[in-house]
């Protein structure tokens, strides 16, 4: 959403600027340019909070040291169609892009590939992992685990982060159907927004920390938890709370990393306990890929996809809505817009940015 | 739940009962055997609506030739890890199961199995087949679509199933995490429920036939629709949209079934239109396993599931609620109930079952 107070930025400027305070801290360069290129997706795609915004917090992690900066990225585990990936504590932005290749490679020679990943750091925006294996021909899937944030059904405190699950569906002519969402109610980003307008939230987005559901985002913020999916047992609050579980299963424990509230925090300034129990290393991701041609012919198959996007498209309309949206549809409006127009970027996050250029000497304009 | 009303039964008088209602139509007693077997899991499991409450549509499905009593269940195209298997318009709960061994067998040899499915018709519980995988020490996937129930988000007519997604996780101690779950923010069956008993429902459930926002559930039932998980775009309407549209991609574009608003109905006598365009054939399923080994040692991975489960079990509570859940506690509950005092079954239900006994000659005590 491009509101007044942001300033536009052209997306190569934002990428170059990411590019060179990975290298900065010692990335080698296809590292440093593979991370940049995660956070201007983001950017592109209208996902604000998982773009540049972000940048502070790698910097901080890199500049003390908590993130190898030089990971070596290692399969400890394998069968045909299947790997376990050590990230060597790297940028998840890195390690996250070096497994969806494992798994898109394993897929071209079995049919599928499946790939978990632990020690691990937070990798963006799950779709642009889903996106990679489109331009390759091939279906992809991406999940991680991230900071604890949601509260489980019935549960009173924050014991699982927003775990998102992407997946994405090639058309002939017209464009991808991509999956990408939080298994939450809602995005913290929403939460926080909320709080910084002097706004309330609505109900079923979060609890308190008493565990009781609350309109007001700083009783969430401070000691509250979101919801999951579904938001209360009634509208179905036990499904988001299962299919966040099943991501920490998929992306952890499977990988033997950090699972549910032991998470390690993504930014060092975040108002959250670090968890004072390791149950494995770092955060998880899981990837999959899948061949199209392992299940039809891809020709076929693209053509019914069409057929799909045109069949949703012209479903009845809700009484003032817009109508039903093919999912990936808002994203690729954002990028259409912004590769013309530019990032909009708020002032908070300008202002980081430039603090980055000081103590980096890198120039942001 | 157990109302007074109810009748108890045996679930082996109610297994044997099914199983000889198959053979009367010719299915061979392997399959007969094997789609009692379905309906007995949900029974025992707390899923009435999927139990032998759904016996007289399968019933008038085979007295009407509709569903093919000996198919030849094929594999029509295969690679190391995936199958598009064609259920020759067999019954679901016998197809279901075949292509599901077939995903196990390819997940032995190639660490996972990923098997789509056309030409098929409603398989039961998702839950059943995940089940199965965990006997053979595998994680399970299993999703299908359905007859269209759903509106997409901002929407106004039924355009999608209640697509469920299953998958398992097994613990060494602890019972299996088991998710099953639909795609909508509820069942059918309990806006079917609320009109038997004269009650309102929700808000968040269901749309009426403009499309509006219904608590009535008579208007959902007559040209309504109900609502994906999520509900509306504030509480995350467009997520839950989204996993029923990834369910009908995997289950139905992928094998060449009729997807979306094409899906055939499940019963002749629902008062639902009849699909006057096909885009494949019958409807579709999706079938995934994994072989634990492929990403780690079985057994460390099982102990970080019990682990998993005793510190999800110890998340603070929410005031006024039993506390957290671990998914598949409410199924296995209701096994141990109804394995010690019998499966209830409503008097509707019963009254159908005589009648399908006076047909068949078949007894039912």
């Amino acid at each position: 959403m491009i509101c007044e107070e942001t300033k536009l930025f052209p997306i190569e400027a934002l990428r170059e600027f990411c590019t060179r305070v990975f290298l900065h801290f010692g990335c080698p360069r296809e590292d440093a340019e593979q991370a940049a290129d995660v956070l201007a997706c983001a950017d592109l795609r209208g996902i604000d909070s998982h773009g540049i915004a972000r940048l502070r917090s790698y910097f901080e992690l890199l500049r003390d040291g908590r993130i190898n900066p030089k990971p070596k990225v290692e399969i400890v585990r394998s069968t045909l169609s299947t790997a376990t990936v050590d990230g060597d504590n790297g940028l998840g932005l890195v390690v996250g892009a070096k497994a969806n290749v494992i798994a898109m490679d394993l897929a071209e020679k079995a049919g599928t590939g499946w790939v978990s990943v632990r020690n691990t750091n937070h990798f963006g925006i799950a779709g642009y992992y889903v996106l990679k294996a489109l331009e390759r021909d091939l279906l992809g899937w991406a999940m991680t685990n991230s900071t604890k944030l949601v509260a489980p059904l019935w549960g009173a405190e924050r014991m699982l982060g927003t775990n998102p699950i992407a997946i994405g569906f090639p058309g002939k002519k017209e464009p991808p159907i991509v999956v990408d969402m939080a298994t939450s109610a809602v995005a913290y980003g929403k939460v926080e927004m909320a709080r910084r307008k002097c706004n309330r939230i609505p109900s079923g987005w979060a609890i308190n920390s008493d565990g009781l559901v609350t309109t007001k985002p700083e009783e969430m913020i401070e000691g509250g938890a979101l919801l999951p999916l579904g938001s209360d047992r009634e509208h179905g609050g036990h499904k988001g709370y299962c299919l966040a579980v099943m991501v920490d299963m998929l992306s952890c424990v499977l990988s033997g990393a950090n699972w549910g509230p032991f998470a390690p925090p993504f930014a060092l300034r975040q108002e959250i306990e670090v968890p004072t129990r390791s149950v494995g290393k770092g955060i998880g991701h899981f990837f999959g890929a899948m061949r199209i041609d392992g299940f039809i012919d891809p020709e076929d198959f693209k053509e019914q996809v069409d057929e799909y996007i045109r069949v949703f498209r012209a479903t009845k309309p809700a009484p003032g809505t817009d109508g039903t949206m093919i999912p990936g549809d808002p994203e690729r409006q954002a990028e259409m817009d912004r590769r013309q127009q530019g990032v909009p970027l708020l002032p908070a996050v300008i202002e980081e940015l430039r603090n980055i250029s000081s103590q980096t000497g890198i120039p942001f304009h």
